[in-house]
Protein backbone atom coordinates (compact mmCIF):
# COMPACT_ATOMS: atom_id res chain seq x y z
CA UNK A 1 0.00 0.00 0.00
CA UNK A 2 1.27 3.31 -0.81
CA UNK A 3 0.27 5.05 2.61
CA UNK A 4 0.69 8.63 1.01
CA UNK A 5 -2.33 8.23 -1.02
CA UNK A 6 -4.24 5.87 1.52
CA UNK A 7 -7.03 6.92 3.73
CA UNK A 8 -6.62 8.36 7.45
CA UNK A 9 -9.11 4.84 8.31
CA UNK A 10 -7.04 2.64 6.34
CA UNK A 11 -3.28 3.86 8.12
CA UNK A 12 -4.89 4.03 11.72
CA UNK A 13 -5.96 0.45 11.28
CA UNK A 14 -2.64 -0.72 9.75
CA UNK A 15 -1.28 0.78 13.15
CA UNK A 16 -3.72 -0.72 15.40
CA UNK A 17 -2.79 -4.55 14.34
CA UNK A 18 1.08 -2.96 14.38
CA UNK A 19 1.81 -3.27 10.66
CA UNK A 20 2.85 -0.12 11.35
CA UNK A 21 5.25 1.51 13.73
CA UNK A 22 7.14 3.48 12.12
CA UNK A 23 6.73 7.18 12.03
CA UNK A 24 4.09 9.17 9.98
CA UNK A 25 5.77 11.70 8.04
CA UNK A 26 4.54 11.81 4.30
CA UNK A 27 1.30 9.72 5.29
CA UNK A 28 -2.35 10.45 4.02
CA UNK A 29 -1.85 13.45 1.95
CA UNK A 30 -3.74 16.47 2.50
CA UNK A 31 -5.08 14.88 5.61
CA UNK A 32 -4.25 16.72 9.27
CA UNK A 33 -1.73 14.85 11.67
CA UNK A 34 -1.72 15.68 15.40
CA UNK A 35 0.43 15.29 18.42
CA UNK A 36 -1.31 13.74 21.45
CA UNK A 37 -0.87 14.62 25.40
CA UNK A 38 -2.80 12.92 27.76
CA UNK A 39 -3.17 14.16 31.43
CA UNK A 40 -4.89 13.09 34.65
CA UNK A 41 -7.97 14.92 35.15
CA UNK A 42 -6.29 16.84 38.12
CA UNK A 43 -4.08 18.80 35.55
CA UNK A 44 -6.16 19.31 32.99
CA UNK A 45 -7.43 22.49 33.54
CA UNK A 46 -3.71 23.67 34.09
CA UNK A 47 -2.50 22.25 31.16
CA UNK A 48 -5.64 23.80 28.86
CA UNK A 49 -4.99 26.93 30.25
CA UNK A 50 -1.41 26.35 29.02
CA UNK A 51 -2.52 25.59 25.27
CA UNK A 52 -4.73 28.60 25.69
CA UNK A 53 -1.17 30.85 26.56
CA UNK A 54 1.33 29.05 23.58
CA UNK A 55 -0.91 28.69 21.02
CA UNK A 56 1.39 28.71 18.32
CA UNK A 57 3.66 25.55 19.81
CA UNK A 58 -0.15 24.39 21.09
CA UNK A 59 -2.68 24.44 18.94
CA UNK A 60 -5.82 22.68 20.37
CA UNK A 61 -7.36 20.71 17.81
CA UNK A 62 -9.75 18.86 19.86
CA UNK A 63 -9.98 17.51 23.65
CA UNK A 64 -11.86 14.16 24.76
CA UNK A 65 -14.25 14.27 27.25
CA UNK A 66 -13.07 12.58 30.90
CA UNK A 67 -11.80 8.66 30.01
CA UNK A 68 -13.08 8.69 26.97
CA UNK A 69 -10.32 7.08 24.34
CA UNK A 70 -12.68 8.25 21.46
CA UNK A 71 -12.59 11.80 19.63
CA UNK A 72 -15.98 13.41 18.31
CA UNK A 73 -14.06 16.06 15.91
CA UNK A 74 -11.32 15.03 13.90
CA UNK A 75 -11.09 11.09 13.71
CA UNK A 76 -14.41 9.72 14.64
CA UNK A 77 -13.96 5.68 14.76
CA UNK A 78 -10.36 6.47 16.12
CA UNK A 79 -8.94 4.43 19.52
CA UNK A 80 -6.39 7.01 21.11
CA UNK A 81 -4.62 4.35 22.63
CA UNK A 82 -3.87 2.63 20.13
CA UNK A 83 -3.92 4.16 16.83
CA UNK A 84 -0.61 5.71 17.16
CA UNK A 85 2.44 3.92 15.76
CA UNK A 86 4.22 4.83 18.87
CA UNK A 87 3.60 6.48 22.44
CA UNK A 88 6.27 7.54 25.51
CA UNK A 89 5.07 7.19 28.99
CA UNK A 90 6.16 9.71 31.46
CA UNK A 91 6.17 8.95 35.14
CA UNK A 92 7.04 12.40 37.40
CA UNK A 93 8.67 13.61 34.05
CA UNK A 94 10.88 11.08 33.37
CA UNK A 95 10.17 8.86 30.03
CA UNK A 96 9.44 5.27 31.16
CA UNK A 97 8.93 3.58 28.11
CA UNK A 98 7.34 3.57 24.62
CA UNK A 99 4.81 1.47 23.78
CA UNK A 100 2.75 0.68 20.72
CA UNK A 101 -0.41 0.58 22.78
CA UNK A 102 -1.10 2.08 25.77
CA UNK A 103 -4.90 0.65 25.97
CA UNK A 104 -3.46 -1.68 29.34
CA UNK A 105 -2.38 1.61 30.85
CA UNK A 106 -5.51 3.58 30.74
CA UNK A 107 -7.37 5.27 33.63
CA UNK A 108 -10.98 6.80 33.77
CA UNK A 109 -9.62 9.93 34.91
CA UNK A 110 -7.19 10.51 31.78
CA UNK A 111 -8.08 13.50 29.50
CA UNK A 112 -6.44 13.79 26.10
CA UNK A 113 -5.46 16.62 24.25
CA UNK A 114 -4.82 16.67 19.79
CA UNK A 115 -2.80 18.86 19.49
CA UNK A 116 -2.08 20.85 15.22
CA UNK A 117 1.27 19.33 13.72
CA UNK A 118 3.60 20.91 11.56
CA UNK A 119 3.36 17.77 8.61
CA UNK A 120 -0.12 19.59 8.13
CA UNK A 121 1.40 22.65 6.55
CA UNK A 122 3.78 20.57 4.22
CA UNK A 123 1.83 19.29 2.13
CA UNK A 124 0.77 22.73 1.24
CA UNK A 125 4.77 24.01 0.86
CA UNK A 126 5.14 21.17 -1.39
CA UNK A 127 2.09 22.09 -3.56
CA UNK A 128 3.66 25.70 -3.62
CA UNK A 129 7.03 24.24 -4.80
CA UNK A 130 9.04 24.59 -1.34
CA UNK A 131 11.04 21.51 -1.17
CA UNK A 132 10.98 19.62 2.23
CA UNK A 133 13.84 18.67 3.30
CA UNK A 134 13.23 15.51 5.35
CA UNK A 135 10.44 14.24 3.38
CA UNK A 136 12.78 14.07 0.28
CA UNK A 137 15.39 12.24 2.64
CA UNK A 138 12.33 9.58 3.59
CA UNK A 139 12.92 11.10 7.24
CA UNK A 140 11.47 12.10 10.23
CA UNK A 141 11.96 16.38 10.84
CA UNK A 142 14.34 17.26 13.30
CA UNK A 143 13.23 18.64 16.52
CA UNK A 144 14.71 21.61 18.72
CA UNK A 145 14.42 22.34 22.13
CA UNK A 146 15.03 26.04 22.34
CA UNK A 147 15.70 28.87 25.06
CA UNK A 148 12.22 30.41 23.97
CA UNK A 149 10.34 30.03 27.50
CA UNK A 150 6.84 28.97 26.88
CA UNK A 151 4.29 31.07 29.38
CA UNK A 152 3.56 29.07 32.32
CA UNK A 153 0.10 27.97 33.55
CA UNK A 154 -0.10 26.69 36.77
CA UNK A 155 2.37 23.65 37.28
CA UNK A 156 3.52 23.94 33.23
CA UNK A 157 5.91 25.90 32.35
CA UNK A 158 9.26 25.49 29.99
CA UNK A 159 11.13 25.80 26.88
CA UNK A 160 9.73 25.81 23.36
CA UNK A 161 10.33 23.00 21.24
CA UNK A 162 10.69 23.51 17.46
CA UNK A 163 10.87 21.81 14.11
CA UNK A 164 13.52 22.57 11.45
CA UNK A 165 13.19 23.14 7.86
CA UNK A 166 16.24 23.87 5.23
CA UNK A 167 15.05 26.60 2.48
CA UNK A 168 16.06 28.77 -0.09
CA UNK A 169 16.51 32.21 0.36
CA UNK A 170 14.19 33.26 -2.16
CA UNK A 171 11.42 30.72 -1.02
CA UNK A 172 11.66 32.03 2.49
CA UNK A 173 9.17 34.39 2.00
CA UNK A 174 6.70 31.97 0.32
CA UNK A 175 7.36 29.59 3.06
CA UNK A 176 6.35 32.46 5.88
CA UNK A 177 2.82 33.35 3.58
CA UNK A 178 1.99 29.45 3.35
CA UNK A 179 2.09 28.57 6.97
CA UNK A 180 1.27 31.71 8.35
CA UNK A 181 -2.39 30.77 6.88
CA UNK A 182 -2.46 27.73 9.02
CA UNK A 183 -2.34 29.24 12.72
CA UNK A 184 -4.34 25.70 13.70
CA UNK A 185 -1.39 23.64 12.86
CA UNK A 186 1.33 26.00 14.31
CA UNK A 187 1.54 29.09 11.68
CA UNK A 188 4.04 31.45 10.46
CA UNK A 189 7.75 30.71 11.97
CA UNK A 190 8.61 31.65 15.13
CA UNK A 191 12.44 32.22 13.84
CA UNK A 192 14.42 32.36 10.26
CA UNK A 193 18.39 32.30 10.82
CA UNK A 194 21.26 31.48 13.16
CA UNK A 195 19.99 28.39 15.60
CA UNK A 196 21.90 30.02 18.05
CA UNK A 197 19.69 32.80 19.00
CA UNK A 198 17.43 30.66 19.70
CA UNK A 199 19.58 28.49 21.58
CA UNK A 200 20.39 25.87 19.65
CA UNK A 201 24.06 25.25 19.44
CA UNK A 202 24.25 22.20 17.25
CA UNK A 203 22.08 21.99 14.18
CA UNK A 204 23.50 18.78 13.11
CA UNK A 205 22.12 17.29 16.33
CA UNK A 206 18.51 17.52 17.19
CA UNK A 207 16.74 16.70 20.16
CA UNK A 208 14.40 14.54 18.71
CA UNK A 209 13.65 12.81 14.97
CA UNK A 210 16.60 13.05 12.17
CA UNK A 211 19.31 15.61 11.28
CA UNK A 212 18.62 16.89 7.76
CA UNK A 213 20.82 17.75 4.91
CA UNK A 214 21.17 21.64 4.88
CA UNK A 215 22.69 22.94 1.24
CA UNK A 216 25.06 25.60 0.96
CA UNK A 217 23.08 28.87 1.05
CA UNK A 218 20.01 27.07 2.31
CA UNK A 219 18.87 28.98 5.78
CA UNK A 220 17.21 27.12 8.58
CA UNK A 221 13.55 27.79 8.81
CA UNK A 222 12.30 26.98 12.51
CA UNK A 223 8.59 26.25 13.75
CA UNK A 224 6.92 26.10 16.99
CA UNK A 225 6.39 22.43 17.28
CA UNK A 226 4.05 20.02 18.51
CA UNK A 227 6.78 18.18 20.88
CA UNK A 228 6.53 21.38 23.24
CA UNK A 229 3.98 19.43 25.89
CA UNK A 230 6.52 16.80 26.35
CA UNK A 231 9.52 18.94 26.92
CA UNK A 232 7.12 21.19 29.68
CA UNK A 233 5.89 17.68 30.96
CA UNK A 234 9.29 16.29 31.49
CA UNK A 235 10.06 20.21 33.63
CA UNK A 236 6.12 19.75 35.30
CA UNK A 237 6.98 16.50 36.17
CA UNK A 238 2.69 15.21 36.65
CA UNK A 239 2.40 11.58 38.68
CA UNK A 240 2.13 10.32 34.73
CA UNK A 241 1.46 11.80 31.32
CA UNK A 242 1.45 9.86 27.66
CA UNK A 243 2.05 11.37 24.51
CA UNK A 244 2.82 10.35 21.16
CA UNK A 245 6.83 9.71 20.63
CA UNK A 246 7.88 12.55 18.55
CA UNK A 247 7.08 12.10 14.57
CA UNK A 248 4.65 9.20 15.24
CA UNK A 249 1.70 11.13 14.77
CA UNK A 250 -2.58 10.45 15.11
CA UNK A 251 -3.49 10.83 11.23
CA UNK A 252 -7.09 12.52 11.66
CA UNK A 253 -9.93 12.20 9.15
CA UNK A 254 -9.49 16.54 8.84
CA UNK A 255 -8.60 17.87 5.56
CA UNK A 256 -5.84 20.42 6.03
CA UNK A 257 -7.04 22.90 4.16
CA UNK A 258 -10.05 23.10 6.27
CA UNK A 259 -7.49 24.21 8.68
CA UNK A 260 -6.73 27.23 7.07
CA UNK B 1 -12.22 64.97 25.57
CA UNK B 2 -12.63 62.76 22.50
CA UNK B 3 -12.85 59.25 23.34
CA UNK B 4 -12.08 57.73 20.19
CA UNK B 5 -8.81 59.80 20.06
CA UNK B 6 -7.69 58.86 24.12
CA UNK B 7 -5.58 55.96 25.41
CA UNK B 8 -7.36 52.81 26.86
CA UNK B 9 -5.49 54.10 30.09
CA UNK B 10 -6.94 56.99 29.82
CA UNK B 11 -9.96 55.84 29.57
CA UNK B 12 -10.43 53.01 31.77
CA UNK B 13 -9.34 55.21 34.65
CA UNK B 14 -12.64 57.27 33.45
CA UNK B 15 -14.66 54.36 33.94
CA UNK B 16 -13.24 53.39 37.31
CA UNK B 17 -14.02 56.86 38.33
CA UNK B 18 -17.80 55.76 36.95
CA UNK B 19 -17.41 59.39 34.86
CA UNK B 20 -18.38 57.01 31.94
CA UNK B 21 -21.01 54.23 32.73
CA UNK B 22 -21.65 54.04 28.62
CA UNK B 23 -21.15 51.43 25.99
CA UNK B 24 -17.57 51.72 24.74
CA UNK B 25 -18.47 51.05 20.91
CA UNK B 26 -15.92 53.58 18.76
CA UNK B 27 -13.78 54.23 21.65
CA UNK B 28 -9.72 54.49 21.86
CA UNK B 29 -9.72 53.79 18.30
CA UNK B 30 -7.42 50.80 17.04
CA UNK B 31 -6.98 49.46 20.11
CA UNK B 32 -8.82 45.89 21.39
CA UNK B 33 -11.63 45.92 23.37
CA UNK B 34 -12.90 42.38 25.06
CA UNK B 35 -15.70 40.37 26.72
CA UNK B 36 -15.45 39.38 30.26
CA UNK B 37 -16.80 36.45 31.68
CA UNK B 38 -16.47 35.70 35.51
CA UNK B 39 -17.19 32.53 37.26
CA UNK B 40 -15.65 30.61 40.23
CA UNK B 41 -12.95 28.10 39.82
CA UNK B 42 -15.10 24.62 39.94
CA UNK B 43 -16.73 25.84 36.40
CA UNK B 44 -13.58 27.87 34.76
CA UNK B 45 -11.96 24.26 33.11
CA UNK B 46 -15.39 22.94 31.97
CA UNK B 47 -15.81 26.86 30.60
CA UNK B 48 -12.40 27.41 28.69
CA UNK B 49 -13.20 24.15 26.89
CA UNK B 50 -15.96 25.93 26.08
CA UNK B 51 -14.23 28.53 24.45
CA UNK B 52 -11.77 25.84 22.60
CA UNK B 53 -14.39 24.08 21.20
CA UNK B 54 -16.31 27.33 20.25
CA UNK B 55 -13.63 29.82 18.81
CA UNK B 56 -15.60 31.83 16.50
CA UNK B 57 -17.73 33.26 19.06
CA UNK B 58 -15.13 32.43 22.31
CA UNK B 59 -12.03 33.55 21.17
CA UNK B 60 -10.05 33.71 24.12
CA UNK B 61 -7.68 36.80 25.03
CA UNK B 62 -6.48 36.13 28.12
CA UNK B 63 -7.24 34.08 31.53
CA UNK B 64 -6.55 35.60 34.67
CA UNK B 65 -4.85 33.68 37.27
CA UNK B 66 -7.71 32.30 40.46
CA UNK B 67 -8.30 35.04 42.51
CA UNK B 68 -7.15 37.60 40.90
CA UNK B 69 -8.26 40.90 39.36
CA UNK B 70 -5.46 41.54 37.40
CA UNK B 71 -4.34 41.15 33.93
CA UNK B 72 -0.87 40.31 32.67
CA UNK B 73 -1.00 40.63 29.11
CA UNK B 74 -3.75 42.75 27.48
CA UNK B 75 -4.14 45.18 30.01
CA UNK B 76 -1.39 45.38 32.90
CA UNK B 77 -2.91 47.85 35.66
CA UNK B 78 -6.45 47.20 34.99
CA UNK B 79 -8.65 46.01 37.91
CA UNK B 80 -10.81 43.63 36.40
CA UNK B 81 -13.99 44.59 39.39
CA UNK B 82 -13.84 48.61 38.35
CA UNK B 83 -12.43 48.80 35.08
CA UNK B 84 -15.76 48.36 33.08
CA UNK B 85 -18.47 50.76 32.45
CA UNK B 86 -21.21 48.45 33.51
CA UNK B 87 -21.23 44.56 34.71
CA UNK B 88 -23.97 41.93 34.99
CA UNK B 89 -24.40 39.44 37.71
CA UNK B 90 -26.14 36.13 37.36
CA UNK B 91 -27.26 34.08 39.60
CA UNK B 92 -28.54 30.28 38.84
CA UNK B 93 -28.59 31.84 35.60
CA UNK B 94 -30.94 34.68 36.18
CA UNK B 95 -30.03 38.40 35.74
CA UNK B 96 -29.33 39.37 39.00
CA UNK B 97 -28.15 43.06 38.53
CA UNK B 98 -26.36 45.40 36.54
CA UNK B 99 -23.36 47.80 38.40
CA UNK B 100 -20.93 49.52 37.53
CA UNK B 101 -18.61 48.36 40.22
CA UNK B 102 -18.03 44.41 41.31
CA UNK B 103 -15.22 45.06 43.67
CA UNK B 104 -17.65 44.37 46.54
CA UNK B 105 -18.78 40.89 45.02
CA UNK B 106 -15.33 39.63 44.17
CA UNK B 107 -14.11 36.32 45.92
CA UNK B 108 -11.16 34.67 45.86
CA UNK B 109 -11.88 31.54 43.90
CA UNK B 110 -13.06 33.89 40.64
CA UNK B 111 -11.71 32.98 37.52
CA UNK B 112 -11.89 36.04 34.24
CA UNK B 113 -12.00 34.95 30.66
CA UNK B 114 -11.44 38.06 28.72
CA UNK B 115 -12.77 37.34 24.81
CA UNK B 116 -12.00 39.13 21.57
CA UNK B 117 -14.55 41.85 20.99
CA UNK B 118 -15.68 42.67 17.21
CA UNK B 119 -15.51 45.98 18.19
CA UNK B 120 -11.71 45.25 16.95
CA UNK B 121 -12.28 44.40 13.30
CA UNK B 122 -14.63 47.74 12.95
CA UNK B 123 -11.87 49.69 12.98
CA UNK B 124 -10.15 47.63 10.08
CA UNK B 125 -13.26 47.95 8.21
CA UNK B 126 -13.40 51.76 8.39
CA UNK B 127 -9.83 51.70 7.05
CA UNK B 128 -11.29 49.75 4.67
CA UNK B 129 -14.00 51.95 3.54
CA UNK B 130 -16.57 49.82 4.90
CA UNK B 131 -18.76 52.09 6.60
CA UNK B 132 -20.35 50.58 10.35
CA UNK B 133 -24.02 51.42 10.36
CA UNK B 134 -24.09 51.99 14.47
CA UNK B 135 -20.93 53.82 14.82
CA UNK B 136 -22.28 55.98 12.31
CA UNK B 137 -26.06 56.12 14.19
CA UNK B 138 -23.60 56.99 17.37
CA UNK B 139 -25.79 53.32 18.76
CA UNK B 140 -24.73 50.11 20.17
CA UNK B 141 -24.02 47.10 17.83
CA UNK B 142 -27.46 45.07 17.21
CA UNK B 143 -27.10 41.68 18.66
CA UNK B 144 -29.17 38.10 18.52
CA UNK B 145 -29.32 34.98 20.05
CA UNK B 146 -29.65 32.67 17.09
CA UNK B 147 -30.93 28.85 16.62
CA UNK B 148 -27.33 27.51 15.76
CA UNK B 149 -26.26 25.61 18.83
CA UNK B 150 -22.59 25.83 20.15
CA UNK B 151 -20.34 22.94 21.00
CA UNK B 152 -20.92 21.69 24.31
CA UNK B 153 -18.79 21.35 27.31
CA UNK B 154 -19.77 19.72 30.73
CA UNK B 155 -22.41 21.95 31.87
CA UNK B 156 -21.88 24.75 29.19
CA UNK B 157 -24.44 24.88 26.45
CA UNK B 158 -26.78 26.72 24.58
CA UNK B 159 -27.02 28.94 21.33
CA UNK B 160 -24.52 31.15 19.15
CA UNK B 161 -24.81 35.13 20.07
CA UNK B 162 -23.97 37.15 16.72
CA UNK B 163 -23.49 40.83 15.72
CA UNK B 164 -25.07 42.34 12.40
CA UNK B 165 -24.00 44.96 10.38
CA UNK B 166 -25.65 46.03 7.44
CA UNK B 167 -23.36 45.43 4.01
CA UNK B 168 -23.70 46.98 0.47
CA UNK B 169 -23.75 43.71 -1.83
CA UNK B 170 -20.48 45.02 -3.39
CA UNK B 171 -18.94 45.37 -0.01
CA UNK B 172 -19.92 41.58 1.22
CA UNK B 173 -16.76 39.95 -0.02
CA UNK B 174 -13.98 43.00 1.71
CA UNK B 175 -16.15 42.48 4.74
CA UNK B 176 -15.54 38.61 4.71
CA UNK B 177 -11.45 39.62 3.83
CA UNK B 178 -11.40 42.01 6.10
CA UNK B 179 -12.43 39.69 9.22
CA UNK B 180 -11.52 36.53 8.16
CA UNK B 181 -8.04 37.73 8.27
CA UNK B 182 -8.86 38.43 12.51
CA UNK B 183 -10.06 34.84 14.02
CA UNK B 184 -8.95 35.85 17.20
CA UNK B 185 -11.64 38.64 17.07
CA UNK B 186 -14.49 36.13 15.80
CA UNK B 187 -12.90 36.50 11.92
CA UNK B 188 -15.10 35.62 9.09
CA UNK B 189 -19.17 36.22 9.33
CA UNK B 190 -20.88 32.89 10.52
CA UNK B 191 -23.72 34.19 8.03
CA UNK B 192 -24.52 36.27 5.33
CA UNK B 193 -28.62 37.51 4.13
CA UNK B 194 -31.76 35.80 5.65
CA UNK B 195 -31.50 36.67 9.30
CA UNK B 196 -34.74 33.70 9.44
CA UNK B 197 -31.73 30.96 8.04
CA UNK B 198 -30.06 31.44 11.87
CA UNK B 199 -33.60 31.87 13.61
CA UNK B 200 -33.71 35.75 14.01
CA UNK B 201 -37.56 36.40 13.27
CA UNK B 202 -37.30 40.25 13.34
CA UNK B 203 -34.38 42.04 12.58
CA UNK B 204 -35.44 45.16 14.14
CA UNK B 205 -35.53 43.74 17.56
CA UNK B 206 -32.20 42.50 18.80
CA UNK B 207 -31.92 40.44 21.64
CA UNK B 208 -28.93 42.46 23.22
CA UNK B 209 -27.52 46.28 21.96
CA UNK B 210 -29.47 48.94 19.50
CA UNK B 211 -31.64 48.39 16.22
CA UNK B 212 -29.96 50.09 13.45
CA UNK B 213 -30.96 51.43 10.07
CA UNK B 214 -30.60 48.95 7.08
CA UNK B 215 -30.78 50.50 4.09
CA UNK B 216 -32.65 49.58 0.65
CA UNK B 217 -30.18 47.12 -0.66
CA UNK B 218 -28.39 46.15 2.01
CA UNK B 219 -27.23 42.72 3.50
CA UNK B 220 -27.84 42.23 6.64
CA UNK B 221 -23.81 39.90 7.91
CA UNK B 222 -23.61 38.54 11.02
CA UNK B 223 -20.70 37.58 13.02
CA UNK B 224 -20.18 35.74 16.22
CA UNK B 225 -20.33 37.35 19.27
CA UNK B 226 -18.72 37.49 22.93
CA UNK B 227 -22.02 38.03 24.16
CA UNK B 228 -22.53 34.16 23.45
CA UNK B 229 -21.11 33.12 27.03
CA UNK B 230 -23.87 35.11 28.38
CA UNK B 231 -26.50 33.26 26.50
CA UNK B 232 -24.66 29.84 28.04
CA UNK B 233 -24.32 30.68 31.41
CA UNK B 234 -28.43 31.74 31.46
CA UNK B 235 -28.50 27.87 29.70
CA UNK B 236 -26.00 26.42 32.29
CA UNK B 237 -27.31 27.98 35.21
CA UNK B 238 -23.76 28.63 37.13
CA UNK B 239 -24.31 29.74 40.93
CA UNK B 240 -22.72 33.11 40.09
CA UNK B 241 -21.18 34.64 36.87
CA UNK B 242 -20.34 38.40 36.46
CA UNK B 243 -19.58 39.70 32.76
CA UNK B 244 -19.91 43.00 30.65
CA UNK B 245 -23.17 44.11 30.12
CA UNK B 246 -23.36 43.72 26.44
CA UNK B 247 -21.57 46.82 24.30
CA UNK B 248 -19.65 47.63 27.81
CA UNK B 249 -16.26 46.41 27.02
CA UNK B 250 -12.94 46.29 28.80
CA UNK B 251 -10.68 48.15 26.57
CA UNK B 252 -7.09 46.70 26.14
CA UNK B 253 -3.41 48.28 25.74
CA UNK B 254 -3.52 45.76 22.92
CA UNK B 255 -3.58 47.10 19.32
CA UNK B 256 -5.84 45.39 16.74
CA UNK B 257 -3.77 44.93 14.02
CA UNK B 258 -1.45 42.68 16.45
CA UNK B 259 -4.45 40.79 16.29
CA UNK B 260 -4.25 39.92 12.94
Amino acid sequence: MDYAKALPREVRALIREEKITRHTSGMCEGYAQANLAVLPAEYAYDFLLFTQRNPKSCPVLEVSDRGSRSLRKIAPGADIARDIPKYRIYKEGILEGEYTDVSKFWRDDFVSFLIGCSFSFESEMIAGDIPVRHIEEGKNVPMYITNIDCESAGIFHGKMVVSMRPILPELVVRAVTVTASMPRVHGAPVHIGDPLAIGIGDIARPDFGDPVTIKQGEVPVFWACGVTPQSVIMSAKPSIAITHAPGHMLITDVKNVLLK
